[in-house]
Parts: structure tokens; C-alpha cells; sequence
């Protein structure tokens, strides 16, 4: 972290400023003094700082990150590529998961129909809500504990790990038989919800939230991890843009960077990222062209009488022509899928 | 709602689909035929349609929108301003309310500090946190149920009523003596909270979410409502947008477009809109020029040693000018502040 | 065009309105009639019929557009891919054009060796900048005339069309030897550059801007095209959000909608949209599987001492591992490249 | 402007960086040598430093910004406000300028009709435009050289001076008559225009683009004052963000940022920011009270036949209703107007 302090500053006040920053940081400041300009380099724990504080002084001119404010989820850190291992089926470096499944857990029959599909197309985990976050108090909000009693039975029944979305934290005892738990993207910035699932033993998918920069989603991983959990895979579903022909804008760009920056996997979720059915076989393709880990997608049996977004469901025949292209792109980059 | 049909649509679809749509919603259609085109007016509770389901049909063109999917919240449902008396301290139509004190409650001394001097410039309502949503797990959380205490002993110490923000369900036994209970931004669309407050006996103070349109905030209303609980106060904060020189940019345009949807009261808050403390007054001004019900602004005794958002707290002099101008404005304004 | 009319309109309003339609457009009204609603439907060319005067009527409540405002970019209008004959170089449908080459033209000799190397590696184009739209006046401005002179002599050289481009009208008369004329996206709406290069007879690649929806895209390319100038090539170069972890955010989803909407061939500019070299082969392989026709990279012989966005330039040697990925890549999707 | 270097850099290699910096800039480097981290400070006319090519270099970590890129535009270089005289109507400091007029010059009888009615308003100058970028190209594209002289003759007959925008250097040389140049936000980044206008002796108003930073901006303006004209007025009229209830987002927060970056008088353009002409008042209003130096707005005797944009017009007497009331704000900001 740099701080550039005003022209012309008197010594005293340096020296307080330094002494304030060391006695409540575990940081050593590197002091750089020009003619005009002083600029303090504070080396170490500076993630921390509180940025805003030093912001507030009145002989501060400028405060500048250098390193990034979160630690665990950091690849600096921790410089190995993190592969999550659910019940065999890995998440991570090499191994592409394909995580499929209803938008809404409806019915036993919907979902041991609909899981069969994909696990034969190829997919790796099953995923289907029982809890919805809806825009509309008038539009079904899933079925709730009992949506989580199909996912089980549907789980024994294809042998498919399953993944489901938690909206609150008085929700978390009925998750025991939950493989991966899923938090949504309007609760990306929860942190109460975070700090508990610091403490749960199972994996958590982490959606990027519609307006959260790539700082904001590895500071929602910190969290997660802070609390001693690292099984946490980062998911990318499109942010919001002034773009409207799309749902959201899906933002491909952003695995390259955080390839860069940490070390977590990152799984791509087309269908909530465009919203549309027909762009989900353009988008996952691109996912893996571009380095992701892996991918979300919703599936229907019947789009047409889904309870909840129809309109960017596939049908197990799209899918099924989707896991075949997927397979001849990930033996180009040499991926298990 | 209009549905465009695809052209050519067989009339055996047609009627399917007209029969599909009444049995499951409470509406009635408009059928108008032209040569090429099928259009379905629906008219009734639309509120309740489920939009995507209509788009996933594979004879609709395309569905919009004609009336707003909320209705409690709505002023056509209810054109008269709602005004919201807290205790006596009024927000709505002609009553300007001012809420000041500190991002996050210290301690006693700051407190009941902070809260004299706001009142004694004209705030009608003492703000802190207790529970703090940090972006950082390593940043000071907050003093929780304790901060509450402090709370309520400034508001017996000063007659003020209080704002403070719950993060989650499990916090709400401790908001018994609270006055307002806050919704942050980042958990405006936390869909299980707002059913929850659906049934609290208190105003909420809803936060717009950094990238909710006018229509999510409305519908974050409506699922309060939904629940019984009408004591809604909205609040624009910032929005995410490309520009970097503010925190968030304040978006003063939202309050004549929300007056014209609904009848709820509307605050601005302008610390965290720009994260600049010199830039507050200009906001805070603009705000009850552009016609706003009232202000939530940080007040900090000493913003250089505040353990929270210290760059954006105005001292409580600078609170006490803006005050002296505000008073001004809203003679002009013909509102009691 | 749907026309939404306010309850209770009278029918002699609704009659005037109807009157001042048709005889200002080539329109039908389809007028429907409910009990409270009246909805006019608009067929013919709406693409003419001014939305903004219909929306300051004070008859009217809502207007909504079914067909989109462009005619000759329009899909509907010209159902089969446009495919871009380049002196043999093709681009559109099942050709994949590579155009490679340095941010500014600095030298011959940088110039052709450049071009030679991209050349070699599979680069159906050679690209390069003459007049350099450049943030800071300070800048580098590129080499104007001399530079495009310097673009010939490589094309010559090499037997690569080039692909440049113009600022302003006043220099098209320099561009006699250009291949194809590039419109950049800070002037994707300088209607007047837009409306002469309908009279040229070249192609013209147009770089979508930063703020453009795709409807904005595609009226941009109306302007040309109904000047008479079909080969209109479009390019997404990144849009502008709130996420800075890239230059900007690259909406490779665009791609498949766009396919939808128009016949014209898109393709896609990693370089500019990151702005990170290294981030440039993820994205030109996702490019490539969600559809595109087309890349245009930036690479530059020595990019530590380039003259202009040396930080996003490629080394030769990185494009051609890209070339050969991008190679096994075009097979599975059949794509010449 | 700071460089920060990786870790363990030979010192070689520091050495000839630092050598290579000095030798093409105008810059002193401080040299801060860490056990780890090594920290260049360039002080001088960083404004010419070649950003983009020291992040291209392999020892450089990241360079971070500490003084702005701009030397005329910006306040530290010319500390006094600038007020610009119009043939006496000033715009700046004390001085709140209003602009007003149609959005399109229609006709003689229209345009002095509406010149009169804002003149008796108190309008200081009249607004209109002969050269129109409209979106479509099958909208009213102005009436040209012929709307110039249709300005003239409204300025001989009401003394207001006259302010039109310039779409192309091709037309500047009808614009002899003409008292200030206005640059459309399409056009912000029109370089080659903004250099040409560097060399008017006309004041220029430039429009912020709908995605441009604030930082954009000033360089824009920096463009045309380098050429040696020092007299721009900026203009906030909306930026693009994912809000679709206003046609923009009126980004009233850049006035205080602004006011602190830049001597260059500010004004807003509440017509086009929101699209809607009955939210023009409250954000003038707030214009005013947030410490703009004037406004932009159109008026239209007719805003039902306007051939352009009549949704957002204002009539001359809701013009005067607003006017009435800004000059009661004006007294308490101690303005003119």
C-alpha cells in the first residue's frame, strides 16, 4: 500500500501518521522523501489497513493498493491451482464439471426424468433449487425443505452429487445430505451467510453477485475461508450492464484474470447469465475455450410448464448435443470432462 | 401485458394458449387479429403472470410490459403520498426528515456525543450501525447487541429515534427498541429478510441495491408489503456504475421518476453515494431540491479516528452548516424539516 | 409498433391520433378495443415512425417497439449470411478472418517484418494504425499519410489486404489503397463519417462503441448501409462497466445474439477489449467457439517498445501458438481459417 | 505517477528502466529501495509519461497514478475559476448561465417564437440545433446551413447569443455567426474535431460522452485547450448505466468532483439526461443547488409536433414556471442568473 502525502507536510506530522499506522498495523512503512513529494510504502499485513481511515487524514493526498486486500483466496499465497474433490468428481485444474439440472426442483418425476438425462449426457452433479430467490413475492418460491428431499432422493437414485442454493442461514440444518451449497448472486455480499458457511465441512459455490467487481467476489471468498473453509468454487452468471438484448452480460474475460489472482476454480452459468435457451451452446463453449473450470446450466424436461425461467431452460436434447461438442473442445485443452 | 404471437400462428395454438393463460392467472384477454400479426392483451391481476414461462412458448414472439409487476407499492393502487410518523418525527410529502449520526457505533461517549450535536443542528433521527457490513472480513464488524444498547441509550438521552440496520433474521430479537430497522444495499434482494420484516410492527428504511433499477427496488418494497407491513421508506445510495471518481454515483434523476410509481417516501444518502465527505453538502442539497422526503448522512465527532468509512463523515460543524442551508432550501420547498 | 392509449380516451382523440399516423408513415393501425384499454397496432414501416413525438402525445401511456428501428442490417430483411470477399479474403459464414498487426504504424521495417511474421503464422489481414485516436493530446498521434503509405508497402510485400482507420472525412481521399476502412468505436456514432462511407465502394469494419447496445450497433451500420454500401463488418471490442480488473468487459455474448438479429459478419477484438496480452489467447479461442467470423489482434515485434498500448501487444511467437490453437479449434467448428 | 517493480529486479535492470524513462521524459525519479519491493516516484510532466509502455515491460509490477493526466484543464495549474463572457452573458463562478431553446431548429416562426418566450423568462441564451445526429438514419437529420441562418436571424431579434453543435469540421465554416460551439456527447472523443476547435476563437461546449469518466472528459477539454483555446464549458448530460427508467443517469455528483479538479465552468443538460420532460424541473433544481454554473434544457411551443425528441420539450410555460423557481435558489447561492 502506498500513501502519498501532501506537498510540503511537516516532519511532525509524518512521523505521527507513521508511528499511528505501525502501532495498530502489523506493517513497516518504507518512508521515500523527494523534495516536494513524501510517499510512505507500507509493506506486510496490509490487508488489514483500513484504507479509509488513512483516506480521512488531512495530509493525505492519495492512498494506492499495491497488493490485493485478501489473503487466502490469493494465488500469491497459495500458488497451486485448488482441486475440490466432491464424493470423485473434481472440480478444478484439469477437471471440468458440468453441473445440470431444473431451474426449480417441481416434482419427483420431474427430477429423477431430468437427472437421468443429464447424468447420461454426461454430467457430473446435479443442480436444482428448493429455495428460490424470486423477483416477485407472487412467483413460486420453491418447494423448500421437501424440494431438498427430492434432490436426495434423485442424488441415490443417478449417484450424482447435488448442489442447491441456501438463502438464509436458519435454512442450513435441513442442507446434512447437500453436497455442494450453493450462494446466490444477491447474496454474494451476505456476510453473515458467509461467516457460517466458514464453518460447514462441505464445499460452497459462490456466485459473483450482478454488480460486484472481480476484488468484491475474491473478498466474499475471504470471508468463506477466513472461517477455515477453502472449498470454495467462484462462479461467473453475467453482471449487469447497460446491454439489455441479454439478460445479464456474461463476463468470459474475467477467467483469465482470476486465473491470475487466485488459485480457487471458476465455473461459468450461461443460462442465468443471457437468460435466453438458443445462446447457452455459444456461451459454453466459450467458457471452456476461455479456461473454466466448469459450468452450471439449467435443463428442463419440459421448458414450456417450467415453474420458473422457461425461457432459458434447455431441453435434454440441447443438452445432449452441447455435452458432445464440450467433449471434443476439452480434449484440445486436455481437460477431463 | 402484450403477447406478440409469432405470424402464421395455427388458431388452434392460439386458443391453447389463451386457455393455458386464465386458467392459471386472473386475467382477461384482448384478442386482436390483424393479417399477420396476433396480439393477446392481458388485462387484470398481471402482477402474478409468469413472464418467462409466456417467452419459453414457442409460438410468442415477444411479451412486454405494460403495467408494473408491483401493486402495494404502486401509485395507481394507492395515489395518495404516504407519510410515516415515526414517534411524531414525520418522512413523507411535506415533512423532510434528517437522519445523522456514525457509521458504526464506538462507543457510549461517541455516541450520545454525536447525537446531541445532530439534534441540536435539526436532525430528527439518530443513525448508527451495530451490525456493519464490511467488504473485508478483517475490517471492524461492528459492536452488535451491545452497539444496539448504545442505541437505545442515546435515543432516551436525546428523544431521538433510531435507524440502525439488521444484516439477518437471527439479529431481529435484539431490534426491539429500534425505531427503523435498515435494510443495506446488499441485502435488498435477501428475499427471505424482507418476508421476515413483512411482519415486524415497524417502518423499514429499504436501501437500494448498487444494481437494482427502479423495478427491483419497487419490487424489495413489494415483498414487504406483501407480508402486511406498508411502513416503507426508500433509499438511494449510489449506484455501481463505470465512474471511479465517486464511490457510487448518486442518482438524484430516480426521485421525480419515483414519485410518479409510488407513494412511498424516498431519502437520498450522499455519504455513501460519493464516499466523499466535502461532496455531501452539495448532494444533500440537490436531494431536497429534486424534490426527496429526507437524508441519511455520517457524523462523526473525529472522522480520522473512526473505525469505519472515516473519508466520508462529515464533523459534527460541517453537519451543523449544511443544516443552516437545508433549512432554506426547504422554506422555497415549503417543507418542514 | 404497439401504442398504448391512457383509460378513457375519447374516440375522437383516438380517431385524430390514428389520422396523424398514417399520414405521416407507410403504416396499418390495427386498433383493438377493451373495455378500458385501447391499443393501436402499428404494421408497415415503422423503422420511419418518430417513437419520441408519439410519446409526447398526452393520449398516449406507453409505446413499444416489436420490430427493431433497422431494416437493411436486419436478419428478417436479408435471411442468409453476408459473406465479405476481401481480394479473396473472406469473411462471414464459414470464414474465419485473422487481421494482425501492430496498435501504430512506426516504421517499415517494424511494419513489414510484422507483417511478414503474422503472415506466416495464418493472419488473413494485415492491420495497423495511420491516424491515432488517442486519449491524451500528449500521445503518440500515429504517422498519418506516411503511415498509410508504409500499410501499402507491407501489402505489397506480403500480398495482405490491409484494414485501417479514418478519423475524419477529410482524410478518406488517403484511402484509396485501403482494403478495408475501419470506423472506431469513439466514432461508431459520428453519423456524419457514417452516412460518406455508405458512398465508398470498400468494406467497412465498425467497432462497436463503448456504451452501444446491439441496437445501436446495428443503426450505425443502418447509416452505412443505406448510403448503398453493404459490407459493413461488425466488431465488439469490449463495452464499458464498473469492473476494472480488465480495460474493459469484453460481451462475447453478443455474438449469438447478434447472429439472430443480423446477417453481417461480427468479429472480435481481445486485445482492446482487456488490454492485457496475456489475457488475449482465452479470449481469442472463446471468440472463435461462441461463433465469431473473425479476431483482430494486436502484435507487435518488440511490445516493451511500442509507441502505443504496448501492455496488450502480442509477440510474434505468442500469436503463433495462438494461430495453431485457434487452428485445431476452426476444425471443429468447420471454419476456414 | 508511481512504479511499482517485481521483487528481486536486478539492479541492472532498474537502472537502464530508470535510464529509459529519464531520457524520453520530463521527469526526476525517486528511487525507494525496499528489501523487497522496489518503488520508482516520477515527478515532473508525468502528464507525457507513456503509461501503457511501462506496463508492457517485464520487470514492472504496476504503475499507479498520482497526478492527473491533464495540465490546462486542471485546477492545480490554474487555481481561479474560469468565467467565460459571451458578448456579456458569463458563465462561471458567480454566473449560472441558461440555455434553452428546441432541440432542433424547425422553422423561423418556431424558432423566434420560442426565442421571445425564454428571453422574457430569462433564458441568457438561446439553444437549438441545425445539424442533428439522430440515431436512425430515416430520422429528421436538420435543416443545416439553413438552420444556422435561422439561428442568426433569432439572435439579431432577441440579442441572445447562440449555441449550436458542430457535427464535422466540414461544417465549421457555416458557423461564423455562431457565439458557442457545442460538441455532442457522440462526438466527446472525436479527436480530430476537438484538435480543430483548438484553433476557433469561439468558446466550445462539450458534452460528456455517455461513457466517459470524468477523467475522459478533462482530457477531452485538455484536447482543445492545447491547441490554444481556453475556453470550454462542460456539460454533464447523463451517463449510460443499467437504469432504463430515466432515458440516462444524470450524474449530479460530478459538479463537487468537478468543482475540485477543474477550473472549466460546469453545466447540466436535464432534457436529454432524462429523456422526460415533466423531470426536467426537479432536475434543474438540483442542478442549481449542487453547484452547477447554468443549465441546458429545450423548449418547444408545440412539443406534440416537434420533429425531434418532443417527449422530453418543455412547454415556454412550464420553462417559466422553472425558471421562476431557480431564481429563488439562485438568491441563496448568491448567484446571478
Amino acid at each position: 500500500m502506498i500513501v502519498v502525502l501532501k506537498p510540503n507536510t511537516p516532519e511532525e506530522a509524518i512521523e505521527a501518521l507513521k508511528k499511528e499506522i505501525t502501532s495498530e498495523n502489523n506493517v513497516e512503512i518504507n518512508h521515500s522523501q523527494g523534495t516536494e513529494t513524501t510517499i510512505l510504502g507500507l509493506i506486510g499485513e496490509t490487508q488489514h489497513v483500513d484504507i479509509h481511515k488513512l483516506r480521512s487524514k488531512g495530509i493525505v493526498e492519495k492512498v494506492l493498493r499495491v497488493q490485493e486486500p485478501y489473503k487466502k483466496a490469493s494465488r500469491s499465497f497459495h500458488p497451486k491451482d485448488t482441486i475440490i474433490d466432491v464424493n470423485g468428481a473434481k472440480i478444478g485444474e484439469g477437471f471440468f464439471a458440468v453441473m445440470a439440472g431444473p431451474c426449480s426442483v417441481e416434482s419427483e418425476e420431474q427430477l429423477t426424468g431430468i437427472a437421468e438425462a443429464v447424468k447420461a449426457s454426461g454430467a457430473t452433479f446435479l443442480r436444482g433449487g428448493a429455495f428460490k430467490p424470486r423477483t416477485s413475492p407472487y412467483a413460486f418460491q420453491g418447494l423448500g425443505p421437501a424440494g431438498l428431499e427430492l434432490l436426495v432422493k434423485a442424488k441415490k437414485a443417478t449417484g450424482l452429487p447435488i448442489v442447491t442454493e441456501v438463502m438464509d442461514i436458519s435454512q442450513l440444518a435441513a442442507f446434512d445430505d447437500v453436497d455442494v451449497i450453493q450462494v446466490g448472486a444477491r447474496n454474494m455480499q451476505n456476510f453473515t451467510l458467509l461467516k457460517e458457511l466458514g464453518h460447514v465441512g462441505k464445499p460452497i459455490l459462490l456466485k459473483r453477485g450482478m454488480s460486484a467487481t472481480m476484488r468484491d467476489l475474491l473478498m466474499a471468498a475471504e470471508y468463506i475461508m477466513a472461517g477455515g473453509n477453502d472449498d470454495v468454487i467462484l462462479c461467473e452468471r453475467g453482471i449487469r450492464t447497460f446491454e439489455t438484448a441479454t439478460r445479464n452480460t456474461l463476463d468470459l474475460s474475467i477467467i483469465p484474470v482470476l486465473k491470475r489472482h487466485t488459485h480457487l476454480p471458476i465455473i461459468i452459468d450461461p443460462s442465468h447469465a443471457t437468460g435466453l435457451s438458443w445462446a447457452v451452446e455459444s456461451m459454453a463453449k466459450a467458457a471452456l475455450a476461455a479456461g473454466a473450470d466448469g459450468l452450471m446450466v439449467e435443463v428442463h424436461n419440459d421448458p414450456q410448464k417450467a415453474l420458473c425461467d422457461g425461457d432459458q431452460a434447455l431441453t435434454p436434447e440441447m443438452f445432449d448435443h452441447i455435452m458432445s461438442q464440450l467433449k471434443r473442445y476439452a480434449q484440445i485443452e486436455e481437460k477431463a470432462i
